[in-house]
């Protein structure tokens, strides 16, 4: 994680570039910089915190702040009006984690070591949620493209919603509660402290403070950079926002599985999937609600197809509880023909 | 089972309605409450019937009669003409069986017992034979939207529903002659008869018919209900039919769960659903083809999803040997967006 | 196998056939019973020759020229512009592999022995690559349904190409170098040579040339039998050609069924269709790209969905590590309902 800290130099070059109306496509490209370490040093302060609060509070803290980053920058390309470019950052970070992160931990850890294994049990149950949430992503989806009229579409999207937020709540409740003792390597993560309170709650009101500041820089230089390079909004938020927002849990589920333990891995990338598919997706649809210009829940037909074969994907990956560097490169293969699928559409 | 025979008070109700040419609404309404425990005592005396008939026949009665309710209101609805609710009630019934019981079962067992353990083998081998017949299903719908001619498309259908129901046939010799060992639980449910067989004999004669005849009431009932409520005869035959043919299904299989015996509940479940696929689809194309009016197995695409993919999910639920009450909310959740979306929905 | 040979008569019918301007629909029928046994000798003389060159790259031997008859009759199908047949050729030995061959073997051998059991390792990397390997292919499929335009189409197409052949290389290393362990079934095949060295060579030699000489009046005669009999080219390519070139590895596999060596039978299989997938279609393309008119990868909608729902089955037939007739039967029985559906559709 610390070698991302240089980054932060983009951070005053961001803001520079802002003062002087410099070009977006430079504000675009620094300020997604600089989103990488902050996000890495808002996780870091997160569990520092989290370790503070015990096992019960910090745990709560590290499953809903876990991916505040990806919500920043959402939020405001929700602001924007945004919405192709939220849906597909849902998308985009679903995908990221299970096959881009996924991948280079099976990928480069199983270069290390022969084998890499796991308990099956917690990613079972995490894969398991994925699916069905999945599912309450696709009916909505399916029945809209079959003909449902705009208003009922998002009526169904606003019930979807309340569901999913219910489901999460439910999960925190099952693996907080009443089904803690599965969770133990979930929770294990979490041992004592290398900073002071004061220290990280510090960084942690810092972080997400220039998070927002930069996220606010990224989101409006888009349509810029969409007019000036041609790219689709579609593959800025499939693509690009999902790698900015989640390049530090790509580093430590590289840098886990790289000392053998794949299961942390797992834990962080389809635990990440699982939290924005039923966390960060209904916040979203409620804060579009409450700012009165609604969202939906209707995915692409692109994006449910490369969602629906990525979870089915993941659990080919794990079912057997190991797993090597050959199905690594498979994902990893799998990520680049989206991603450049994603680069040529004009959606 | 018995808290639900106060409701055979709708019998006469649904009779006197239809006597005095009473709304069709509340037709509807009455015959729908009315078939509800009917169902109930149909089953209740087939398995009366079955234990009186020894093991082997016996399982072949609940094999085969276990599913009458679907069959006599599909029968009703083929002959007045009404293909759409017909075809909606099978994939309906499927998934009532998967998403409804399957998650009532498990949600209210997994409230009451952590963890609801139970064999994979045959629960193993009915979902691949679900997931089997589901391609069968699927290919020629597939074909059909891809420019089948619709004399081919009911060629196929007819095909497939021959091989549907050797498959049954071949399941039967299977499940009760050459791997009988396999299936023990689902066997071991014939103890002993609380009923003479007079009257189990007699039940049964009273329940088909008085089923029959309300069936008559509820179908004929279904156009006017239609106009009058601008409800789609999609939601009626994937929601509502499946609900009334199935609610005895429904209380078994909780209460088996509440008892700790998931496997029972999922016997009933996930039985009851292949059933509907491989011996009553095939019997109603065989009747439509006897009556003169051919109908083909093109499932519209909203009913194929959603068919998919519960069957995909019941196999996340099933495949690790336990479930609980996250996955029961899950299942039910999917069920209530389902259900939503084709209410809207107008086809 | 030997029971084939008699079938080497159809050779010199065939180029009769041929000399004399004979029909094309007899020059088709002659052509392709005559490639049968040619596809088997190939494929014992590669066997032998794998043999007497040891494990390592006898190994190598097989797993390159397993599938050359079908290699051979896809380029001259690319030399004719018959890209609807080369691709419907690709998808149908997949799918010919997966439910024709695996389901003949668990059938047959089912029928005689009560279960066949196997060691779900081997086969269950075959599936997860062939799981990988098949979301490879549906991206660019569904992109391009999206809009994509046909230069991206091709360029994505090159891409996955070359990935897939990367693949191939990294799981040659895999199951040769680095996992070896993992794959005794495999390479257990490899015994004594029956044949000397320069036997296998000759006939080696002797089977390829011919199987060449008759993949040109099959490929040649393609269009007139459309046009004479009405088929389809997609029925040719995903059902006759795959039949023709499979039909010594389907008595191979049936015949290690039967003698309850199911392991070899899936090893044969899945192996089989995991090397069309990795190997002879990126080959393809790379030749396509020689020869100056580039084939992209882009499937039909049809061939996707029966491709995925194929690959989705094999892993519910193979997870539970054992087998019997009433799978087989369900397997056979969707490929007849494919068939059929191939047959009757018009593309």
């Amino acid at each position: 994680m610390k070698f991302l800290y240089p980054l932060l130099a983009a951070v005053p070059v961001a803001v520079g570039l802002e003062l002087v109306h410099g070009s977006a496509l430079w504000l675009f490209l620094f300020s997604g910089l600089a989103i990488i370490p902050l996000a890495g040093l808002m996780g870091k302060a997160t569990e520092e915190l989290a370790i503070h609060a015990g096992p019960q509070v910090g745990g709560l803290l590290n499953a809903t702040f876990g991916n505040a980053t990806e919500l920043i920058i959402t939020i405001f390309a929700l602001r924007e009006g945004l919405f192709t470019v939220v849906k597909a950052s849902i998308a985009g970070s679903i995908l990221g984690n299970i096959l881009l992160v996924l991948g280079f931990a099976a990928f480069l850890g199983g270069l290390k070591h022969k084998t890499l294994t796991f308990n099956t049990c917690v990613a079972g149950i995490s894969t398991s949620m994925l699916f069905l949430v999945m599912t309450a992503l696709i009916v909505p989806a399916v029945f809209s493209y079959g003909g449902l009229d705009p208003r009922a579409s998002r009526l169904i999207s606003l019930v979807a919603a309340i569901l999913l937020m219910l489901a999460y709540l439910t999960s925190l409740l099952f693996s907080f509660k009443t089904h803690r003792h599965l969770f133990h390597t979930a929770h294990e993560m979490l041992e004592k402290p290398e900073w002071g309170l004061s220290l990280a709650l510090g960084v942690l009101f810092g972080s997400v403070v220039l998070v927002a500041v930069m996220s606010d820089f990224l989101v409006v230089s888009v349509e810029p950079v969409v007019a000036a390079l041609g790219w689709s909004e579609a593959f800025i938020g499939v693509i690009l926002i999902p790698v900015i927002g989640n390049a530090a849990e790509h580093s430590t589920a590289v840098l886990m599985s790289l000392k053998k333990r794949m299961d942390l891995s797992l834990e962080i990338a389809i635990g990440s999937s699982t939290q924005i598919a039923l966390l960060v997706t209904p916040l979203l649809v409620f804060i579009s609600y409450l700012s009165g210009r609604p969202m939906d829940l209707i995915f692409n037909p692109l994006e449910l197809t490369v969602l629906i074969l990525s979870v089915l994907m993941v659990n080919y990956v794990i079912r057997d509880g190991d797993t090597n560097y050959l199905e690594g490169m498979l994902l990893l293969i799998t990520y680049v023909i989206i991603a450049l699928a994603f680069y040529f559409i004009k959606i």
